[in-house]
């Protein structure tokens, strides 16, 4: 009997581990792995791309987890530099181009299908968006080309339009790499996955950094010099010099080959699949990594989050149920981290806009805390925010912005969120005490105890 | 009608944040306070005396969270130096006895009754044990009369008696104001609320710092010189020369008043008390901090846990109960954190021997992890431990060793020990994720999906 053949589209982080995975579960002879990648890399960390580019992770390569080599070795056969043009899903094959040489194309078959395509910054239409010295940073590739270009460069005026997680991230970059750095952005406040009341400590932060905060600023077009590069980003007031522009508008799910397949895709354009990572009425063909919508635990509906995090998960997932086994991905309560010098900047769960979209009542309450004992050296500022839906007092969401160990304080959240606690039930959390790691109520249960409060007042 | 009548035994964290919270809710007209506490100080942080010891907070008034005069301005009636001699359950009232002046005794009534006695270190009933010289550290007045010793000693030589939590601290203390200090533990490995195997790793951070670590060895006497001083501590075959001892065997709960008083205490001689914190069989009579055992979450059984974060819970429970609200304290998964040095050292719920005891099949793995991305600066190698129950999987325990991030850590199993989870289960949690503070995958999840497997594979 012939090995089954899984085609894999896409050779990053969800697409290679899951042939990783599969081929764990299923060797050679059994399973037959393909996997075609576009670009130049595979498995590499684009969450690191910052840090490379603000010269903190010395070279590109140590951003590469596993390079194509490592990936054949373990018997998988990779085609670099090979772009899937086309999904045929009633004939179960996929048309493949090769990019270099000599562009040929090619129908090959396949028993299973999974669908990693990744995401693409956004890169609103405008006029001179594609000049010289403007640059995403999503691939290796980009990240290289934006260090040449920074290299390369005599000016020393950066801009950063958008000031998500990739722009707060590549704003510190640049101005550690002496750039005077301007970041322009359409929100009221930066870090708009927080609310607006908590993105303004991560304004304050990144002002005390030097950084030139421009709110409520929608670029409109890029301007550019005689020799077509870069020289200002402009609104419909102002110009902003630039001698380099980095978007950090965020990314969208790049799912133009699914969409012509026909695959379902839901409102934040990715596509759409079951709690196993099939894709939803399809027996055959998975999908995972930034190309999907997953489950909000917290509110139900449904989000796009490109993090490399979940996209390992997916991979992992995907692997073990092409591979016979069984996994599942529930969902997400869109924990997210950051941090900008050494200010960090942590999420989990609702907003409250994100609460009133999905037709929760809530209370917030927000409290100021230390990260160690008060009396502990180095005892640092941390605030904490918290959502709690009203009358029940189940927790919806938390932000926390402080000095060391306030990013991760929430995971505590993240975990009672996907417990479903409320927080009457948090203020009893058995967490680790000692002065040099917390007071002696832990942030995160002030935060708790005053929401308890809250939600009987609301009544 | 004249107010009810609280009488708080115990001025620390557990009786005063009961009468606090209890004030909140009654004013004087209502309820009035009587708080006792026999010592100089209320409300302090018994958890900072190694750091005040070892000079890292300044002074002894730092660790005071509130001072008698606080507590007065508060509407509470704060006798210090007064000690509860007797309990009379049937009379409602307790007899107290003035410390300082004339020793005067005299009854007093209650309507409702505090019992917050604490706990009392270990003090084995060996000779010499009460030379000058000899230490215990769970009071503000122990701190000072060690800091005495050091300040007033010759030698340069230490030793500390015993290798948990404050045993650990203080040898950090000690060998940081340059004593030579020896750690005399009679267990195999320090830190014995760890596994062996992970109390290993703590031993040698403690031989890298300079310690001596002497191990499964008990110490049977204390040889004083010719003016009663302390000249070192012996065991059968061996003597430690000792200018200064410092004991840290661990404490018990301070429950002679209520034995005697026919209240019901525990296996671990704690009080035992109700989810509302009430003594059991007794509608008016609330008893927490030190000198109560807990519920266990994860094995169902009782624990004596002397920690100020529960102790400060227990309180607040207790006040609000008294106070006429509701509150309750479920129990506690057992977590605990310190560290040595930069080393951090974490756990939560059961160790191997705890689980055995508990009838529990279980399996354990054993991960190495690191802090950080691998490629973002500073990351730093972590041991996670876990403990799942075999057939459901169930998290039984963590346990964590490493450098920065790794303590708190701990909080993730802390709540998921809470939540009753799964390892399968866990290997979803969406754990925040950025290189500065996690590898792709949290250790904690690394940990998850090798448990998983563990659990499978033992059936």
């Amino acid at each position: 009997m012939s090995p089954e053949r899984l085609v894999v589209i896409g050779g990053d982080a969800a697409g290679m581990s899951a042939a990783s995975q599969a081929r764990r579960l299923r060797g050679p002879d059994e399973l037959e792995i393909v996997a075609f990648e576009r670009g130049h890399f595979t498995s590499f960390s684009a969450c690191g791309i910052p840090y490379w580019v603000g010269g903190a992770v010395a070279g590109r390569d140590e951003l590469i987890a596993r390079g194509p080599e490592e990936h054949r070795a373990r018997g998988i056969d990779l085609r670099m530099r090979t772009e899937v043009v086309a999904v045929d899903v009633a004939g179960k094959r996929v048309r493949a181009r090769e990019l270099d040489g000599g562009g040929g194309e090619f129908w090959t078959s396949y028993d299973k299908l999974v669908i990693a395509t990744g995401a693409r910054p956004v890169r609103p239409p405008l006029p001179g968006i594609g000049a010289a010295g403007v640059h995403g940073v999503q691939t290796l590739d980009d990240g290289q080309a934006l260090l040449e270009t920074l290299r390369a460069g005599e000016g020393r005026r950066a801009v950063v339009v958008g000031a998500g997680y990739i722009g707060v991230e590549m704003a510190e970059a640049l101005i550690r790499r002496g750039y005077d750095t301007t970041v322009v952005n359409q929100d009221s406040e930066p870090m708009a996955t927080l609310d607006p009341d908590m993105g303004r400590l991560v304004r304050r932060a990144m002002t005390g950094l030097g950084i030139t905060m421009v709110d409520d600023a929608e670029v409109t077009k890029v301007l550019t010099d005689g020799h077509g590069r870069v020289r200002a980003v402009a609104t419909d007031d102002v110009e902003f010099p630039a001698d380099v522009v980095v978007l950090g508008i965020g990314v969208r799910p790049e799912t133009g080959l699914a969409r012509e397949a026909g695959l379902p895709l839901g409102e934040h354009g990715g596509l759409l699949t079951d709690i196993s990572m099939r894709v939803r009425g399809h027996t055959d063909i998975w999908a995972g990594g930034d190309c999907v919508e997953v489950r909000d635990l917290v509110s139900g509906g449904e989000r796009h989050i490109a993090l490399g995090t979940h996209a390992n998960k997916h991979g992992q997932v995907i692997g073990s149920n092409v591979g016979g086994d069984y996994a599942t991905f529930p969902g997400v309560v869109a924990t997210a981290v950051s941090k900008v010098c050494d200010l960090e900047i942590a999420r989990t769960g609702l907003r409250e806009k994100d609460a009133r979209r999905a037709g929760l009542q809530y209370v917030t309450v927000t409290v100021e805390s230390t990260s160690r004992a008060g009396y502990y050296p180095g005892a640092a500022p941390m605030t904490v925010k918290m959502l709690a839906e009203r009358r029940t007092g189940r927790l919806l969401g938390v932000q926390i912005v402080g000095r060391e160990g306030a990013a991760k304080r929430v995971d505590v959240a993240a975990v009672a969120l996907t417990a479903g606690m409320t927080v009457d039930q948090m203020t009893a959390l058995d967490l680790g005490y000692a002065p040099p790691f917390s007071p002696v109520w832990d942030p995160v249960l002030v935060a708790a105890r005053k929401a308890v409060a809250a939600v009987r007042e609301a009544g």
